[in-house]
């Protein structure tokens, strides 16, 4: 009993300190572990079963788009990296470079990629000729490395893993096109897989990628009023393509540039269900993303007949859902608490009284409501459960989104709600880079985007007054 | 017509240059492209594609025995590389090294992972404690980077795709067991899917791993009569569980070092696949891990219906097979030759005159057979033709592989057989590592295992003459 209470003594609550409730559900739900190396962790098995669901989704619906996967070379050349200025800028200060290969040194030092676009570049001038080769529509699962100074498990990571795609087209047209269905990928990915409500938007020049005309980003809010950016959709123009000469031939025989896209998303966003869906039991997962989604615990499990029992129901359930027992030797109490910290979605309790009554007990795990099935129903219920957590979660998530999303008409209003209300604030903007960086400065809130669903609050910017041009999310940010 | 020509035309012969043959199947088959780092290549989409099935399938079977997948830092301290002496001196020659983060030199210079034994290490000494703990069954999907000299792609380059399994045992008796069981899966994957047979054997001392005290191997023999080490799994005894202080408490409470496992398999094993099924129209995949099985290609595609009966034709086919229509602009000729060089393995021809007389014409990649299939039963011919393509192909691959198995008795035979007859030799050894080198020496052959299937072909060294302990596969090798 000692031993049982412990585990669930050792989280702090999200209430008191979210920062340490956060880095405790991570260790304790056994999603990561600290490695030898500064500012990189271990993907521990529960965790990294949750990014192969997130994978498994995700690939399968670019691959709908007609995407193809790849694998790049994970070391660039510095003279590559260089060619696009805006690109190697942004990226030069925070990667790592290789600068011996066994006991010589290098005449070119390499980095470790901290994004692909000019290894794709390089690719595609190379392999497009003629309008008949294109699109190009790439894709890759790989990790990358920035070298950060301060690290965060899943949110800000020295190395991470991700998703970068890469597109060639012969129009603005088109690529303006796949940036935006790419967004929406992700963004229907989110709302319907992981139950977190996206607000869709471009981001300011400021906060855009190094080297992009425009970058789309989809922003969530999570419990405690921050902002995260969750995926990125960059649309480069013909940027790229001047830099590095990707040229084709089109139908009428002229040259003309190739127009770019790319876009990401990484186990960041594991970050995110943790702190949209949490509480102070631990991870809660929502059901089309948990690597288990039904952990059928027995009561009294010596007693005769119980453990096969809790076999046969697995059996039962094992073709519609992923499902485990736990036979341990653990106490149930212990094992309730195991399940509820690994955010398994429902347990299934079945005891000799329940086997008498052939009912079992479903518990879910975001509510906690106890719901006594009949085992001849076990399946539907089961299914119908999983299916109104997953609605109850987005539904949740929404209602604390909105019900932290405010208003501010004028620059006052602005600083008491960023300074006493988290969340995301409403606010007209000029479109001047001046004012953004007031507002950070003031506030340390930054432009979260521009969406794409506009409200005109009112004919001035927030800030200096001035002729207002667009409606921004502002926000702190993880 | 004179495009067309070129296309077969740019291949080599096998017969003529076994080595330009493969480089011009890779490049033309557009499995590879090669990168502006020197030694890393680029995997395409055809390529790529190959790797996915290949992961699915190896992924499915781990799973199916325990095995959990993580994902561990692509970076390792250097003194925790050296924590193990045979390992590190083993490995540190060939590897590369970070030694500047963003603008800073670092403190302790990190290697890019040549394999990953040294952090699992590191991670098992900190999670497991109890024989509860036990075993440990982990895996990774990664890339690995090794400094080599001389590159060739999927053979040897520097940075290649692979998975590498860790595992921590209670007893020497289970880390041997599980190391056997995984060179099986890797047997059993390779024959049933790959249609590759395998030798499956022990290393010489001399060809083991560095750190373990058992590496065990399957070894393929190439068209060219060359050996291809495929996958290896190494039994590591409590070496490292005594370099990195891996301990546990038994169930009468005393402590007890682990016993630990690895076992990997790469990219390279595309490199069989590609040298032991392809021919001088180009790749042939067997047809359980080809990315497109059927390619059904319309004759006379301008031709009322003709394009629709093939859309109808793929509709049909589309919930039992991998399959397309290849309704590109290109004429019905270069479309055959492109579907060869990729080596899918069969195709459907269906023009006007197949449509009126309601049939098709299904051709066989690997034997060119021409079937004319009844459209009402395309389905299960298309499902039989395909199941006889593999079964037929492992039969070849085999046959090939008996036919270049030679025995030697003496030392004249042996070194004969290597210089004439290019293939495995069947040889008794004294198990002195001077007979060996000498070997080499002598022939460039290597040992490539002591066989679990032994044979006694003489009671003496085929070198030395001394009394002989074993016999091994012997053979010129990638």
């Amino acid at each position: 009993m000692a031993k049982e209470k412990k585990l669930v003594e050792a989280i702090t609550s999200m209430d008191v300190d979210f920062a340490q409730w956060y880095t405790d559900v991570v260790k304790k739900a056994e999603l990561i572990d600290y490695s030898s190396v500064r500012g990189c962790m271990i993907l521990r098995p529960n965790g990294y079963a949750i990014w192969e669901n997130i994978q498994k989704e995700l690939d399968k619906r670019f691959k709908e788009t007609g995407v193809e996967n790849v694998y790049m070379p994970m070391f660039i050349p510095e003279s590559l990296l260089q060619k696009e200025k805006d690109h190697v800028e942004g990226f030069a200060p925070e990667v790592a470079w290789v600068t011996h290969g066994g006991l010589e040194p290098l005449q070119e030092r390499l980095c470790v990629r901290p994004t692909s676009e000019t290894l794709f570049c390089d690719l595609y001038s190379n392999i497009v000729q003629s309008y008949r080769d294109l699109p190009k529509l790439y894709n890759q699962w790989c990790s990358v490395v920035r070298w950060e100074k301060t690290t965060r498990p899943f949110l800000r990571s020295m190395e991470f893993l991700w998703q970068e795609g890469h597109t060639a087209h012969a129009t603005a047209e088109e690529a303006e096109a796949r940036t935006v269905q790419m967004l929406n990928v992700y963004a229907d990915f989110c709302e319907n897989v992981l139950a977190i409500p996206m607000i869709k938007g471009r981001k300011t020049d400021k906060e855009k990628f190094a080297g992009a005309h425009s970058t789309y980003t989809i922003e969530a809010l999570m419990h405690d009023g921050k902002a995260l950016q969750s995926g990125t959709s960059h649309n480069f123009g013909d940027g790229f393509a001047h830099a590095f000469n990707i040229q084709y031939t089109d139908k009428e025989n002229k040259l003309q540039y190739v127009h770019q896209t790319s876009w990401g998303m990484s186990t960041r966003i594991i970050g995110a269900i943790i702190m949209v869906h949490g509480d102070d039991s631990g991870l809660v997962l929502p059901p089309r993303i948990a690597p288990v989604q039904v952990m059928i615990i027995p009561i009294a499990q010596h007693k005769e007949g119980v453990l096969e029992k809790a076999y046969e129901l697995q059996g039962k359930l094992v073709s519609s859902f992923r499902v485990k027992v736990d036979d341990s030797d653990k106490s149930p109490g212990w094992k309730f608490s195991e399940q509820e910290m690994r955010g398994i979605p429902v347990r299934i309790e079945i005891g000799p009284k329940d086997m008498e009554a052939n009912q079992a007990v479903v518990v879910r795990r975001d509510t906690r409501e106890k719901i006594v099935v009949s085992l001849d129903e076990l399946e539907t219920k089961v299914q119908e459960i999983l299916d109104t957590m997953q609605k109850d979660m987005l539904e949740r998530a929404r209602a604390h989104r909105d019900a932290h999303t405010y208003e501010a008409r004028t620059y006052e209003e602005f600083k008491n709600t960023v300074a006493n209300k988290p969340g995301f604030v409403k606010a007209m903007w000029c479109g001047e880079l001046d004012c953004e960086m007031k507002i950070k400065e003031d506030t340390t809130a930054t432009s979260r985007c521009m969406p794409f669903e506009q409200e005109k609050l009112s004919d001035t910017c927030v800030c200096c007054g001035k002729p207002a041009k667009t409606m921004v999310y502002w926000g702190r940010a993880y």
